[in-house]
This record gives C-alpha cells, sequence and structure tokens, in this order.
C-alpha cells in the first residue's frame, strides 16, 4: 500500500505527523482554548442575514482587500487597545496562523531565521518550519517568565529576522511585561533590521493592557490578534494584525489572490456589531480563570500567573499519565509536552466545577 | 514616510506588487471568469439556513478534517468524473490557490523546481515563488498548444519535482490532450520521482472529459478543482484535489491547523446540495461561450479553441490599448500579458451582446 513515505514529499516532513490536539468526543472538553459560550441568538441571526446578503453577490470574488472588515476591526482595536489605528494598519487572514505565515513569507523564508521563546504556541516554530525559515528555540525561566539578559543575548548571538513574543503565552498563561517586550524590541534592531511580532491571541483575557500602542514610531512591531477567542469565534477562523501600513502594503505582496471569502468577512462583520455582548463574556471568563487558580492552589497544585482564558498547572512526576486520569474522569484537558505541567481553558461555571471534582479527587486518591 | 523597502523584506519582493486583476465599476465587467449567474434564491436560503446552524457552534474549532464536506465532494466527483473516488481522495482548502500552496510546500519548496507551460495560469508561478520554489517556465506552441516533445525534452533536462498542466488552460481556453498529459507524467517519472498536478480549474465548461480516472494507479498525479467557477461560488473561495489517499495524508502535514472555516464549509455543502441547478447554468454559459467563438471569428478576430468559460480573441498590435478601447466602451476584459490577445469571459447574453457590440464597432473603425 502506497503511503506518504512512497511519494517525493521534502525529507524534513518524512516521519512527522500532522499539528492537532486530539479531538474526543468527551463530556467536557477543556483543552483547546475554546470560548463555552455559544454565540448569543441575535448574533446568530445576524450572521444568517449578513451571509445570505452576501451569498447573492456569491458568484463574484470577494473585496480581495476586505476593506469593511478591516476598518471595522480598526475601530475595535482603537476603541479597546488605547491607540487610534485606520484600516490603513490593519490586515486579515484565515486565522492568526495564516497571518503568521504571511509574515514568515515576506520577512523569514529559506536563508532567514525565525527565534521564539519556549514553550510557547508551537505553531510559530511549525509555520516557520513550513516557510522554510530556520527555528531558534529559546529557554524561558523556571517559572516560565523570560530571563530578559539571556533573551538579549540570543537575540545578539543568533541574529534573527523575525522574534517571536506572546503574550499572554500560551500554554504558561503569563504576561510578558512591556519593558520586556521593548528591551527585546530594542536588542533585535540593534543586532540586524528585524520584526518583532506580539502575538496577542489572550489579550482581552488580560489583568493587564495591549501592547498595541508600541506601533507607533516602531514599524518592525506587529502586533497579532484573532477573533477565535474573546470573539468566540473559533469556529470563523479569523485573525488579524495591526501594525504600520507599509507592514500590511508588504504582505499583500505575498497573500493569496482574494484570500477571504466573502461569507467569513460577512460573518466576521456581524460579531463585530456585536462586540459589546461579546466583551461581557471576557468578563465572566476573567472570573471564573481567577477561580480556577485560586481553587487549584488551594486543593495543593501549583498555577502559573494567568492573563489567558487557560490555567497551566501542575506539577506532575508523569503529566501524560495524569492526563489520562482527568480523561477517565470525563474531562479533556491538554498535555502541551511542558513536562510536569498541563493546561486547562477556562469553561462554564459547571465545566470548571466538573473539571476541580475530578483533580480534587485525583490529589485525594494520590494522598490516601 | 516608511515604505515597504524601508522594511526587513526578502529581496525576491523588493519593488514587486501584489497579485490581481483591477478592480473596476464598470457596468459590464468579464474579466476574471465568474460566473454571471447569482446563485438561485433558494440556493441562497439554504446557505443561510446552514450557516445558522453552524454559528450555534461558532464558538468551536470547525472540523478539521472537513470529513463530511470531502464526502460530498467525493460524491459530486464520482458522479460527473466518471471515476469513483470517497472522502480519503478529496482535501479541500482556502480557494485552489490555497491547494496549491499546500501541494508547493508539501513537495516543492527551497531546493526544488516546479514546471510551467506557460502562457498559463501565473498563480503557479507566483506561489512556487511564495514557497521558495524554483520555477521553470516552459514555452508552448505558437498556436498555445503544449508541443509534446518540446515538453517531454524541458522535463528530462530540468527534473522537476512538481509539474503544472493547466487543462483547459488559462488564459489560453484550450484544453491539453489525455495522451499528452499522459506522455509528460511519464517523462516526469523517469526523470524523478515528481508530482504532476493537473489544474482543472475549467474542467466543467469543457467539451471533453475529466482526467480524474487517471489518478487510480498514479499516486504521483493531482487533480485540482475549484468551486469558484461551475459552482458560481468565486466569493466562498472553495478549492479541493483528488488524488491517491497517500497525497491528501501528505498534505495534511503542512496545512495550517483548522484552515477550512465553518462558515465555509457550510456554504460549500448547501452549494453541493444544489448541484444539479448549478450544472444547468454551466450548459448555458457553455452555449454562449461557442457564441462568442462563432461571433468574434465572424467579425474576423482570431480565436483560441476554448473549453473553458473564457474566450482568448486576437490579434492585437498593442493589446494594452485594444483593452483600453474595450473599456472605455464600458466593457472590462482581461489584458493578461500575453502579445497580441486579450481574454473574455463567457458573461450573460445581453453582457457577451454588449461586449460584441463593443469589438464590431472598433473592427469597424479599423476598417474605416
Amino acid at each position: 500500500m502506497t503511503g506518504i513515505d512512497d511519494l517525493p514529499v521534502r525529507d524534513e516532513l518524512r516521519g512527522k505527523s500532522p499539528y492537532g490536539a486530539p479531538q474526543l468526543d468527551v463530556p467536557v472538553r477543556l483543552n483547546t482554548n475554546e470560548n463555552p459560550y455559544p454565540l448569543p441568538e441575535p448574533l446568530v441571526e445576524r450572521i444568517a442575514e449578513r451571509v445570505r446578503e452576501a451569498a447573492r453577490d456569491l458568484n463574484r470574488y470577494p473585496d480581495r482587500d476586505a476593506v469593511e472588515l478591516r476598518t471595522e476591526l480598526a475601530k475595535y482595536l482603537t476603541k479597546t487597545g488605547n491607540h487610534r489605528v485606520g484600516m490603513e494598519n490593519v490586515w486579515a487572514a484565515n486565522g492568526s496562523n495564516e497571518v503568521i505565515q504571511q509574515l514568515l513569507q515576506t520577512f523569514g523564508g529559506p536563508g532567514r531565521k525565525a527565534i521564539g521563546f519556549e514553550p510557547s504556541y508551537s505553531m510559530h516554530a511549525l509555520i516557520a518550519r513550513g516557510t522554510g525559515t530556520a527555528w531558534i528555540s529559546a529557554p524561558r525561566n523556571e517559572d516560565f517568565t523570560i530571563d530578559r539578559a539571556a533573551a538579549e543575548r540570543a537575540i545578539a548571538e543568533n541574529r534573527p529576522d523575525v522574534v517571536f513574543i506572546t503574550t499572554p503565552n500560551n500554554p504558561t498563561g503569563n504576561a510578558v511585561p512591556r519593558e520586556t517586550v521593548l528591551a527585546l524590541y530594542e536588542a533585535a534592531q540593534a543586532a540586524k533590521p528585524s520584526m518583532v511580532v506580539v502575538d496577542e491571541a489572550y489579550i482581552e483575557f488580560s489583568h493587564g493592557d495591549s501592547l498595541l500602542p508600541l506601533i507607533e514610531d516602531r514599524p518592525n512591531l506587529v502586533v497579532s490578534r484573532t477573533m477565535s477567542k474573546a470573539f468566540g469565534a473559533a469556529g470563523l477562523r479569523l485573525g488579524y494584525l495591526a501594525a504600520h501600513p507599509a507592514v500590511v502594503d508588504a504582505v499583500q505582496l505575498v497573500r493569496l489572490p482574494y484570500h477571504l471569502s466573502a461569507v467569513a468577512q460577512a460573518t466576521a462583520l456581524a460579531a463585530l456589531e456585536h462586540t459589546d455582548t461579546l466583551l461581557q463574556y471576557v468578563e465572566q471568563l476573567k472570573a471564573e480563570r481567577d477561580r480556577l487558580v485560586t481553587e487549584l492552589r488551594a486543593i495543593g497544585y501549583e498555577v502559573t500567573e494567568s492573563d489567558a482564558n487557560f490555567v497551566q498547572f501542575g506539577r506532575f512526576e508523569d503529566s501524560h499519565t495524569t492526563w489520562q486520569k482527568i480523561l477517565d474522569r470525563g474531562v479533556l484537558v491538554r498535555d502541551n509536552g511542558v513536562p510536569g505541567w498541563l493546561r486547562v481553558s477556562t469553561g462554564t461555571p459547571a465545566e470548571n466545577d466538573a473539571f476541580l471534582d475530578a483533580v480534587r479527587e485525583l490529589k485525594k486518591e494520590q494522598s490516601a
């Protein structure tokens, strides 16, 4: 039987498996940092309405430059990010993964290097591989903060073309202080002209502010965002970036023409009409996230500070065995391969209770 | 003012412009091979219905493997392509551009080469550039057919990793004979193990049959398709491929996880429910395409044989000046940069009449 290895695939793909969390049918799924709240029914209706309208013109290619959508995203950023941005600062694509892929095709690629501080969002390294960009993995401190001096040294030594800083970081949950981002930006520019990508996929859940204002006067800084988490629209696959207009012009050199469908644009526009409601869910999730941190500590687990909609907890001698034991109790969490730690997404209060009951039981078993 | 060239973009992108036809506001737009018929209203309603359903679950990531959609696409191919294929033979992405990008990331990329017979669909070369794949442009005959012997030589000399064959070809309109495709497949395999991508974006408009049955026993052959043309859904951005299951497994190593949104999957599924109606429009368009060929010849133009939903006509000393003169008469056609030729998409009968009136006038002017 012919398999992948019988095909002329690239050598670096041989023996690899596709990326993705196990999709298991379990009562409580807290493994992919989805928003547990379905979209409110008026928004569902508005999506159907706007998509119906778009479908009447579906025989035509979509607006290649997604002008209306970028304008509304810019308004959202201006309202929530403490910084005035316009349509010309914003670019959108099919998920922040595609945004990052376009950035690496433009500023990375063969003969170029990207650096990340790991553990972090593993797609940064995978998309680097997919675009032929060499990947440098720099370590974090034991408590998952970035060691500023060590990071500056790693940048000076490696002279990367692209620097990824995820804040709040995934899968650890902690935010990167503004001063660290600024220091790494300066270190990166001192080493060679390079792009710094601040991945703020979870920023709406943070105790602190977005780093969006930093794009002012820093044309080599990009803030990446998504509608998957705060907007409760993981199924929509809508990522975007904010940066100097020259960055927006540059990614258009590599974007596939008409990459963003008319139905995606229509759906995203409908969701942006309901921002205020969706941000109320974010407030509920932040409170639940804080409860998870408090209760997990009360039970006796170690917990990394979280500014995201998920919590990293430990420590376990064998995380994978613990992951399985929690799964046996009907709760799916995530083993991100960080030795000693697991990650749980913030669910509804009932889902969080189910999770807390499961790990409480586990703790008792171990002490018994 | 900071511009693209002040950013650390890749050298090969400097001085380039984004790909894309001019988007002009003109009464008759026959420049991007769109289907001129809006989707029938019952289908518009069905799309709204299926998207409403999908929106209720939009907080969750979409089916990463798009199983239902691939199953329905397989049924469509089995019904229309004279060859039985299953879900495991089919892969879908955001437009055939993304399908091609995934194929080049898997089988092309840095240190590898792709070949095409030009003029052809220019995105093949552009996506090769975007994925770091070297591009070899092999010429066609004066009449835009592929010179089989010359093509075999070009393959033997260059030993490409990926071979693109577009049939019906864009922008010229002519189909590539089955025997030529088979000969080039053999030549490619003799040179080195390599993938042959048959781009059938316009196959539903052809006088002949799809080459889909060729995937049987040829694991290195891929047929690429789109819902943009025959399905009248350019705004949906839904491309797909049919091939050996190992190819489908292989592209999953480079696809971005959850690349295909829940709204795209829902919309495509709705359209696939209405295949019979949509294929009736295709029959109307084929008749109109044949009328365009006949009338253009009667007026005195040269016309390339067309198996697509567009027609290449000429010859002009200066195609761009003629393009402008037709535009001045309210009809937008396409100047694809093929010296001496222009391309017109098949529109509605009224649009085609407007186009024919414009070029008839032009001919009279020249003879006067």
